[in-house]
């Protein structure tokens, strides 16, 4: 047994708090500390002994750190966060704006490779293990199909999206994979499925008091992007039962390829989730990608990486000779 | 787009048909020939175009095939063949017993880097598939239990089992996951299960005449090893009906990991196969390999590899950029 990997948060929201948890699991790792951009002793992680720093304090430690978690949020953090401290750390996050990955890609690979760091980006289960289903699903059935759905789970965008609507004091979004669409691609018939015929949308929402719940309603389903394209069903519930009832961060979903290998032979191949919280299991899957970023960073694989780019292996805490004897 | 990867085959039984398959699906490879023990001639392979060689012609091909997929059984072909072929050629194997891999890795790996060669030992989809799951299933969820359920799918080395037993003419047999048991390890439980808690077996078997129904019976479900351990179930059926309903080879299976990421969160990662045909499938899954080791022997990591040495993204025709910006 070697010495423990030194790691470090940059940032303690959900996936923060999820880190830490993380990190507890995993007897290989440590953890150095917290950074913030709070004023640390606001902070109050999981345990006590956990170090809280200023993000300021991040530039100073790097001779203590061997990995650094990235655990901003994609729209305003990563992109700035990610190429900053790419050039100080290795790094992992889990940037997830699918659209602009290869640009963010290029913007962290620069400063990773000009300082001999390794950076590895988008991690988490989409982008992250459902890519890698997707990746392998081609691979393996070149003549077939790939569908990805997602649910049933609790949407952030799409929940913050109602919230924002005139007249709601609070709500949340339930993504649904319709059942009859995902039996369908089950039987390997390669069906093309519509947005609507893909996913329905759950909402629970909260009113404020003296609001009309039929604008209510009608403002969410016609909402462009988020609901229009959706069979989208609205339930009104009171402030007690949405915190009762809604205050979990499940999600979950699939990943389904079928495929012929002749033209006889239909074979179906499916990856699916069913998280209990969804920012917990992200969390899991950065810890686990910072055990192969410590080691492709020994072996010199420096630059921007992305979960296409790291080998099963490297994630495990057990040598090669033991997964082969073990788990092969 | 690069010069086609050239593929030789070694053996042509069902997994070296399913090969020459899967070959035509892969417009990034070609066929270069098939090198069988038995007389040349005798061969019909699937294209009337397809080289067919003897055994003896292999070593002399060296310089014109990238990799050589070795198609032979575990049990009598690839122990020999594989180290003695992989100090000539790049190779790949779906060797799969288990017990022994660690062994064969070791007679492997010699000949291969002595002879600056990439020898991918085991793939296929368990060992293969599946050990990838267990793997990464481990490394998401340290605080957890992995099951592995086979079926439902056409056993061979069981059918072989029933077939040796005396007043059979033929037959085949089944593995079949218990649904109950499936259902308690979803659920997250970690329940500790028995072989026979795991897997029924069902027989279908043709009597020689004059055979004793109830002694043949008898003799299967009592088998050590193969039978005595499981809820064994034995149906008669003509010659005919066998012909007729049971000449497919479906299989498949799943790898379930469930575990915890804070006490208070459970979370279920599940891989899953519905293979219409068992060796095609595998033989699919050895042709994607068969990139991924062309391109690390051009990177020069020789040696004998396992599916856990590959990163996802060398067994795609995609390249890096293409797959960060499509299945990301």
């Amino acid at each position: 047994m070697g010495q423990s990997i030194r790691i470090a948060i940059a940032g303690y929201g959900n996936l923060g708090r999820g880190v830490e948890a993380a990190i507890a699991k995993n007897p290989d790792m440590q953890l150095t500390g917290i950074y913030t951009r709070r004023p640390p002793s606001q902070l109050q992680p999981r345990l006590e002994a956990t170090s809280v720093y200023s993000m300021e304090a991040l530039s100073g430690h790097a001779g203590k750190i061997d990995v650094l978690i990235l655990c901003g949020g994609s729209k305003e953090d990563l992109p700035q966060q990610g190429p900053e401290l790419a050039a100080l750390f290795n790094t992992v996050d889990s940037f997830d704006t699918h659209a602009r990955i290869p640009e963010y890609f290029a913007s962290v690979n620069g400063p990773a490779l000009a300082n001999r760091k390794t950076a590895l980006i988008s991690a988490g289960w989409d982008p992250g293990m459902f890519s890698i289903n997707r990746v392998y699903g081609e691979a393996l059935l070149p003549d077939g199909a790939t569908y990805t759905f997602w649910g049933k789970g609790l949407s952030q965008g799409h929940s913050d999206a109602i919230r924002r609507i005139p007249g709601v004091a609070g709500g949340v979004q339930y993504t649904v994979p319709v059942q009859d669409a995902l039996e369908e691609v089950r039987q390997g018939s390669r069906p093309t499925l519509t947005t609507r015929q893909k996913h329905t949308r759950d909402c629970f929402v909260v009113l404020e008091p003296g609001a009309d719940p039929e604008a209510v309603k009608n403002a969410i389903v016609t909402m462009p992007h988020y609901f229009d394209e959706y069979d989208t069903t609205v339930s009104f519930i009171t402030e007690e039962a949405l915190r009762r009832e809604h205050n979990a961060m499940p999600h979950g979903g699939l990943v389904i390829r079928t495929g012929n290998t002749t033209e006889e032979n239909t074979q179906v191949v499916e990856y699916s989730l069913k998280l209990g919280s969804n920012p917990e299991f992200t969390s899991s899957i950065l810890v686990a990608y910072a055990r192969a970023v410590h080691r492709m960073h020994q072996a010199g694989q420096y630059g921007a990486k992305t979960v296409f780019d790291v080998a099963p292996g490297l994630l495990s805490a057990k040598s090669p000779e033991q997964l082969r004897a073990e788990d092969l």
